[in-house]
């Protein structure tokens, strides 16, 4: 089945110790959307400039991925750019131009209304709810947030996450959110504000799944060398909801088979890792949908026990 | 098979935000032979001052711990206090006070001599070597160390580390021993400098275990409370080198047996995971081995796939 994806399509600038790439293809929405390109049919809804180059869309456009919500307006494409650590642990933002997508109002084709698959991305809550509103005929639907939402538009942020069925975020946004250190308190009370499932992505340690009445740890995949994390977490979202998506899974309260979500866990994880093996999504450009089982199973036997 | 542990017995006042104790009974050879007696009979080698209490000298025998190379000298037991943060990931030292642990000389009874196991605790290198020197009948060799042995008797270390079959450390250390940032190249630069297995514990994150042709990935048990976190990586060595020495594992190159090291990295999660739920030692005081299969359970449910 397919999938909605919203969010920012980006140029960044990406500083590692690794090198420095002045300008390359980014944003959430294409991270989710090609991650999860592996898995289901992504049809997007973001805003690029009159500078989006055409080998970026013909690109997105051999992945399978459905462009028709993909607006173009007069002037820039969303600019970021950034710095990481000698560890990679941290990274400070160089630059951010919103340029477009600081006025966007996501549009959805009426192609898209249907489907049963949503990813909403980390943008404006109140964006998030009216695009969840015009969706017709849902059987998941979920998103991601982040600590400016979190701190200034917390009402708004609530409103709209009482209608998710998942939410996935980092460990230190979770925390935000509940006000509580102890991850396993703060998810009891992030599922009392309405997703059934929450998904605490912890970086290079891995994630967490939590359902109201159990939880799935999953550790990080071990990687030789990481060149660049941007966009891994986004990758994750997409291996994540693409693998759900593929099976048809709807993972209600009560009748939900647990092992399809922790499969997904992994299929998010898997995708991450190879995310950051090159810079930006250039992983994606090789990366074939065999490696993805390969690693799936590698997880598997350094994982068992 | 019974357990040589040579390490610290101390008194600890420990701060964290969920109260605060002046004065209990700690050290690493303490919460090593504490989480081991669980599995085997550990035989400890260390030094205490004589204010050391006759009821925590009591208590280790209950636990079924040989007390005979505990030597008590003239002056007082080594005194450390220190601080958590609110998140407890970070602590400060307020008072180290070596007193008799200054001169420590590890002295061991014949009747350890003999013993196929040992751990070797946190101490200056050319002591944990002379300790391993006495033994004659060593199946399984190994222990931990510290940033300044690593930084400061670096020589010292790598000797003495060259002889033993495991090292057990945390992340930090690791990166600083092999001067890799990253986990698996800091673990083949390790694994070349003697031992052939490698623990690497990472806290709250678990722990991951190396080889020279395999690893293996173990997040850490979720907790809805932390405590105290002061010796849990030490209870964590106690339940991984226990679990072996009771199933008279000898993990050498080659002929090993996967499971059995995978099997004793989880019990040694579970030990540190309990380690933490009570300030110091008091959890061992209540806790039983149906307690602690019944959490290695759990893990195996709540990790799976």
């Amino acid at each position: 089945m397919s999938l909605v994806v919203v969010g920012s399509v980006a140029y960044d600038g990406v500083e590692t110790p690794h090198g420095k790439v002045d300008r390359m293809l980014g944003g959430a929405c294409t991270y989710i959307a090609l991650a999860a390109s592996y898995f289901t049919k992504p049809h997007i809804v973001a805003v690029v400039g009159d500078d989006f180059e055409k080998s970026d869309y013909d690109y997105l456009v051999s992945r399978g991925i459905d462009l028709e919500g993909l607006e173009r307006a007069p002037g820039k494409t969303f600019f970021w750019a950034g710095i990481y650590s000698h560890d990679m642990n941290e990274r400070d933002t160089l630059t951010t131009e919103l340029n477009v997508f600081a006025t966007f109002q996501p549009k959805l084709p009426a192609s898209y209304r249907a489907q049963p698959y949503l990813l909403l991305g980390n943008i404006q809550p109140s964006l998030q709810q009216d695009v969840l509103a015009q969706m017709t005929a849902i059987r998941l639907a979920g998103g991601d947030t982040m600590n400016y939402w979190i701190s200034d538009y917390r009402n708004e942020l609530l409103a709209t996450i009482a209608h998710w069925d998942f939410l996935l975020i980092n460990d230190s946004e979770a925390k935000m959110l509940s006000g509580e250190n102890n991850l396993r308190r703060a998810a009891s009370k992030i599922l009392a504000m309405g997703p059934h499932t929450l998904v605490i992505k912890r970086g290079e340690y891995g994630a967490i799944l939590f359902r109201r009445d159990c939880h799935f740890i999953a550790p990080g995949y071990l990687l030789e060398e990481v060149f660049d994390p941007t966009g891994a977490g986004d990758c994750f979202a997409g291996g994540f909801i693409g693998y759900l998506a593929s099976r048809g899974i709807q993972p209600q309260d009560g009748g939900v088979d647990l092992a399809e979500l922790r499969r997904a866990v992994i299929y998010g994880s898997v995708m991450g890792s190879f995310c950051c093996e090159m810079f930006g999504v250039d992983r994606f450009r090789t990366l074939t949908r065999a490696e993805i089982d390969h690693r799936y199973h590698e997880f598997q036997a350094c994982t068992g026990f």
